[in-house]
């Protein structure tokens, strides 16, 4: 059953396995015309590398190959097709495991969809697989920055530690730089604190990732199954380990008055503005024009280095110990994730709200 | 541009306008033999009308007519169309407010969208609009029944009133048959207060509404895009209102350690089983069998019979106090659309997995 | 499996059987704006009317209702729901052949795939699934009448009779008032005479329909899979009794040599221009701004009122003489249909092209 | 605008350009445990190959590399990725033309549509996309075999030269090892004589393909828009320099009545047989059980090696003649082309029929 796309005017369809020769991706939608600085793409997926201490001992090189759709440093208008090779695949990491499934991971649940036993479909479950979107996302948000649309994550929570941020007219690039990923210097700090304590546990730990996306201009999204969360929403929830999504007020709206709640407007010399912004620049399924905010929240890898109680695929109880090579904390490497998904999202609303009228 | 589709393989699409003449839905895709039980539909029809102190006054008696695709009373394999009639529309009602932008209502975006002012299009983003999805949730849930998949849902919340429910094992039919959609009858009595202080001051309240699933095999979803929790994330934010998306732990995960969190599994005479289901029964995107649990959060409705700062299509400051008929608290009404759904996006995911593997 | 719905951007989805209640469409991505000529479409579904002798006997006022997605005569940017209802039904007529498989109808094949025995499903494969075709081609008319594009479609051949036309120039609109759709009265009257015969033998007759698009922009099309010509053989093909496509030379291509077949080009002042025409308009799957020209052949209506040797549904060898209201030679209704689809596909491939480029 | 894909559900991305680094694509939709035999998909490749004289001399090894989806010889229900490197591409040979457009070329609409000059995005346009199809039919007809459907294409017509055949019961399987792709050996030599004198000077020609699938099961197509001819007159007016396509009958059915041309049915023993099979297999868009048979025409390949005339893109007239490395007949290369695409059709309809009853 097809799976693997995403978008309907922007679409990106991708396939690889962790374990396999390469991940890729086909983008098949992308106006001609475009200019693609590579080094930008290149730097995008460096930031999805594991560099922080916690992460992942797997380190590879990450280099994007374009194979098509590319000419003089411009889109055609024909598909870009792109690999990333797997260079660093360590199968045999694996093989002790076959015989036993991951306790919250996708072993058992893919054995009983694909039929396969061991570690074979389930290498589409991994996280690496996000690296096809981030050169996808990258690419939309070379498309969206044409119409100046911009869009900066950072992590706004590891554990219990939590960072209240303003978000209006906050300067959102500091993260891009901070090796964990927050605005915050002094979170920062405890964040690294954190994630040392349960490295040396073997134990993990999840978080939350907060997106702002600016200059949007009004009219973005459709009115009823497509509209604009709700795309942002299936967005994030494709990401492996997210478990939460909410835009604007987001949960604390249900304790709200409407009469506190509502977005009041007032206009100075003709031009409209909103008084707040509790809808988090979203109104009936459309952009209204202001900062679009949502928050993501993940669980922990489930990769503990601890022993668990687990089922072994003869049906028997048994326990696991899980080796490997694996994140700690995950979180940091998120941003550019969810970033990335919602500049796909953005570029194909972006596209589809160019045929809403006639003329 | 095409966005009132639902669905791969069982495919609602939708049409109509609050203050049209109809609302209606075709549902392709959906197997030839089901028996269509008329009264379930009409009962699940019946579940999202207004008959609570608190809700509008826009009383439709909502008979759903259908059309095609059934024929002595079992599907026959060709689109099964329907109408549900609109026979109290009021535009009146919303002329006076025709130059003004409601506060956190569709309106504004709207006209941005479409270029066309007044309350026109914006009919559309009615909730009104839900009878079509209703309808076809309800055909779903008949599909469903015949996999024993069952879908309840019910009021979690309201304003500040939070109803802390045990699942496991839960009997939800009872919310069926609560006026206000809640599980406990003291919850409910505190409910029905609140909405009644709020009705009298002109004021609207939010809430959430939790929902579970249960009998779903393991293997639906899929691994990368459609992950089934990213497919209902979808769902539940194409609800108008809703604001949030949360399944198994939700946003509490991100506050966990792996080690705790995480489902271990156990096994009983080859019968697997997990420890716990901190994963709201999904696991890399595919049920694993336990009971699928999630929460939605919406906000209050914005109709509030109270003067609200906005601007006119002019583009000048105004003030606005809205009349007509209209829900003081949503919530309860959203219970059976939160299942219907689900419902959809089930019987699409029980299609799509018989198609995983070959022979 | 949904298979009801036509289009990317300009999406028709159709419901409905030849007995049951009504036909009917959602048309999902017409653009806001446009103005729509009621009356403009109540002609167009006249045009497949029965009106001339050897044409069936069923006479359906066919009055299209629009149920939503247009305001004050125009679209408003939501899904445009009609129906068309069903007035005559005489389900009657079938129940005597339930039991019996019309040759090359569609009886014995819906019953192998929809498990249903009877003239159930097999209602969806009447011609009068193509009023709602109709209906939407007409609105796919006028948003390319904005584009000055314009779609002509004529009877050039019925049984042995062929009309020999140079297209070039050719005035095609008095095939619209010609009672068998001809563009020479000539040929008209040997139509007529022919299908007298026929219809006194109770035998059917086929033939074919050419189209000439004309004013349509370079640029439309797709380069792969969804070719301009692609999708208009797929549009083509899906009309009942459809059974060859050919466009430009068509099969006669095969036979020439690429010196002499080549669109050679030349120039003045700038404009560009082709010397001939022999690719019918597209080339490499996008359209040249020539002339679209295309040829449909379809078979005789299987409905013949003399005995054929069959077989019932036990299995066994039988006689059938099919009685009933059937076309003799449906021909001449099929030319408003051809131009519907057409429209449909040229509406969406317009759309389309509007995102092939940034900027 | 997305258009590099194929089918809904055994589902194809491409992606491409003759002059870049490789073809490539993705099968999304493949069921797990399918075993895969590399070798008969090479042997396709290799069918498409330019091995007989008259075939362009661009000699490319065409080794298909797989990328993702496959382990231990079988699917296993995840994407499969591959590419096609290319590696003897001459950009150099097109340079000099790059001021002019190639008459019944891509040049010039492709340049109308994505606004680009020169030789870039047509690239896309080039026959060599074709690979990216083969590989992907060789695993569909691995999933037909299953089904015991088998599909075989050979040429029926080179210029004058016309292959009478009577296909019900021959033997297809020569065509393959036939250099020019015949069932004949003396249609054989004459077109090899053809094609030697064509290309002596420097011309080209076009040809017809026929092709018969065997084995398919009644219930195979939808009724409507995906009738399974339009979808194959869809798959085989996407192959370049295709111009027409008719199944069963074909253009001929239009001058039959219908008491001679409908194919009668009778029984023995309970199995029914067809007295005829004018309907080519389809009848109300869904398989009779009976052989599928259609043709395919095509037009001479353009490039040929006589001066033309034709336009510069500064829009003056100007004198072109094409050198480089051409087909002097594609024909024969396309068959396996046609298969290819039949079997992508086949193997999607057969997965949508499993969808069509409950139970």
């Amino acid at each position: 059953m097809p799976g693997n796309s995403f978008g309907y005017l922007f679409r990106l369809t991708t396939f690889g396995e962790s374990h396999g020769k390469a991940i890729g991706g086909v983008i098949d939608g992308c106006p001609a015309g475009l200019s693609i600085d590579i080094d930008f793409i290149q730097r995008e997926l460096d930031r999805r590398k594991p560099l922080y201490p916690g992460s992942t001992e797997r380190k590879e090189p990450d280099q994007v190959e374009f194979l098509s759709g590319i000419l003089n440093g411009k889109t055609i208008g024909t598909p870009i097709g792109y690999i990333v090779k797997n260079l660093t695949a360590q199968p045999a990491d694996y093989d002790e495991l076959s015989n036993l499934y991951r306790p919250s991971h996708a072993d058992y649940t893919f054995e009983k969809k694909y039929g396969i036993p061991g570690h074979s479909s389930v290498g589409r479950a991994s996280g690496r697989e996000t690296v096809a979107r981030v050169v996808a996302g990258a690419v939309a948000k070379l498309l969206l920055k044409i119409s100046d649309i911009e869009i900066n994550a950072f992590v706004s929570q590891v554990g219990p530690i939590i960072a209240e941020t303003d978000l209006s007219g906050a300067d959102l690039s500091t993260a891009v730089r901070a090796p964990y990923g927050c605005l915050d210097s002094n979170i920062e700090k405890q964040i690294a604190s954190l994630i040392r304590d349960a490295e040396a546990k073997g134990d993990t730990l999840g978080g939350t990732v907060t997106c702002r996306i600016k200059g949007t201009p009004p009219g973005l999204g459709d009115p009823v199954f497509d509209k604009l969360q709700a795309d942002l929403a299936r967005a994030m929830l494709s990401i492996g380990s997210a478990k939460a999504f909410e835009y604007g007020l987001g949960f604390q709206a249900a304790s709200w008055k409407g009469s506190e709640y509502n977005d009041q407007m007032t206009a100075k010399d003709g031009k409209v503005t909103f008084l707040t912004n509790h809808d988090g620049g979203i109104q009936g399924g459309i952009s209204n024009g202001e900062d679009i905010i949502f928050r993501v929240g993940f669980k922990p890898v489930p990769s503990v280095k601890m022993p668990q109680s687990t089922v072994n695929r003869q049906g028997e109880p048994a326990e696991i110990t899980i080796g490997g090579r694996h994140d700690t904390c995950h979180i940091p490497r998120l941003v550019v994730i969810v970033e990335s998904m919602a500049a796909l999202v953005l570029a194909d609303h972006l596209l589809r709200n160019s045929l809403s009228r006639t003329g």
